[in-house]
């Protein structure tokens, strides 16, 4: 966790910061989804790792408002898998593409150890959503119910098994939410390391700090990979959003206000 | 190579089958640069070996007559790296972009057991060249001097050492050349798999043949990761032709015809 916020921010790039880089009506996000990292091949089928490893991209892409278009997907595959996993990888991908309305137009194939599947995504936006600005007195909130993903991990760490809906292997993505509300929307991020984690993120990108409005247990502020949407709101905007997230049937959770103070999560680094 | 062939296929996009995607102006690439497959540590700096994760992206790009603008970045960072060896990475990254005009805007980082490079680029291009079309009777041609990489991939293999300016720890690009002469080039790709693989796939792609007009030895046409261009023309530029390597100081070897017949490659896979 530390180590990747260091090293990104090694690039003077006025376009790293955000879920995607912004450029010209133009969103391009590239995120990888690794074995032994993200997941384990026990814990899932081929379909099932290659359509988490198109959501999870494409959940950062529906944060910053924008219609992905095309992906670029370089896969690195163990060397006994036969050609009837290739197609399993292949469908998985191509399926999920197809759902979001995403051409796959190009890539790159290595034969290697482990099963890595590496995606960028080139998406159009008309009106880009970004992680700032937060102004004090902003309502923050996150969409669905945090805290299942890492009950579920901790499961599957176990050696136990978890049902085939759950978000750990299917996330939930908010393109309906977001294309409902986006009008009220001021920033937003996905969650992907965790509630607390990815709020010291956009604080401090902000300078800025947390009034929590309710209690949070750690164990859902420290969930990651939840892949809900967290995002802000002028508090004028409260009923707007309300009703937008009925129309989409989409929970949200108002849990804090935008100080000036600076926040700090508590949670340990999530990933196995 | 034959699955990473058979793979590539099963996506059925119109855009695959160059070095890149061309759309609407824009030509999207992306290709792995990974441990044990395409380097090993103890063979290159950490310099070099971002330096040539770099170059052989922007060789798809060149072969395409686009000028490289933006890079994604998602790379595999074993975990006993220090900061140093970090900061060598990025530098090699950073300082190649900056010397072919790239902005790095963003990209991901996870932590493994390899150090695995997945780079995207984003390009620009007025006239894309594709590996299309081949007519018959057009010339083919090569720039540089093929072999030395599979020689010198052979040494490091035994345990010997290469130069520092071996072309396989830094590929030389053609960017001048191409500048030039793109006015006369029909077809193009990137030597990456060895003169006649590559061969193999464009002719296959244009349902031709080749008649040779100069003898290859196999040293020669089976060594990969040249990164030199493979290129066609009408032999009315054939002056032209000539003219332009000679302003770019890039030697050009003018060895086979486009014919009607079939071409097939007799080299192993090259990949270690």
């Amino acid at each position: 966790m530390q180590k990747e916020f260091y090293y990104i921010s090694l690039f003077n790039s006025k376009f790293i910061g955000d879920d995607g880089a912004y450029i010209d009506g133009m969103v391009y996000s590239a995120d990888g989804f690794c074995e032994d990292i993200h997941f384990k091949k026990e814990w899932m089928s081929l379909k099932q790792i290659a359509r988490k490893a198109m959501l999870v991209n494409i959940s950062d892409v529906i944060a910053m408002n924008a219609k992905p278009q095309f992906a670029l997907i370089t896969i690195k595959i163990p060397k006994n898998f036969t050609n009837k996993m290739f197609h399993q990888i292949q469908e998985g991908l191509a399926k999920t593409a197809q759902e979001y309305g995403i051409e796959i137009i190009g890539g790159d194939t290595v034969a290697g150890k482990k099963l890595d599947i590496a995606i960028t995504l080139v998406s159009a936006t008309k009106k880009p959503i970004f992680r700032k600005p937060l102004r004090q007195g902003y309502l923050l909130a996150h969409t669905g119910t945090l805290g299942s993903v890492k009950k579920d991990l901790r499961k599957l760490l176990r050696g136990g098994k978890v049902s085939k809906k759950s978000k750990f292997i299917a996330p939930q993505l908010r393109k309906d939410f977001m294309h409902r509300a986006n009008r009220f929307i001021q920033a937003c991020m996905d969650i992907s390391d965790g509630l607390f984690d990815d709020l010291e993120k956009m604080t401090r990108l902000n300078k800025v700090g947390i009034k929590f409005l309710r209690k949070i247990p750690k164990r859902v502020g420290c969930s990651g990979e939840e892949y809900e949407l967290l995002f802000a709101f002028d508090p004028k905007d409260y009923k707007a959003i309300v009703r937008r997230a009925k129309q989409a049937r989409t929970k949200i959770t108002i849990f804090g206000r935008v100080t000036r103070r600076s926040y700090r999560n508590i949670c340990k680094p999530n990933h196995f």
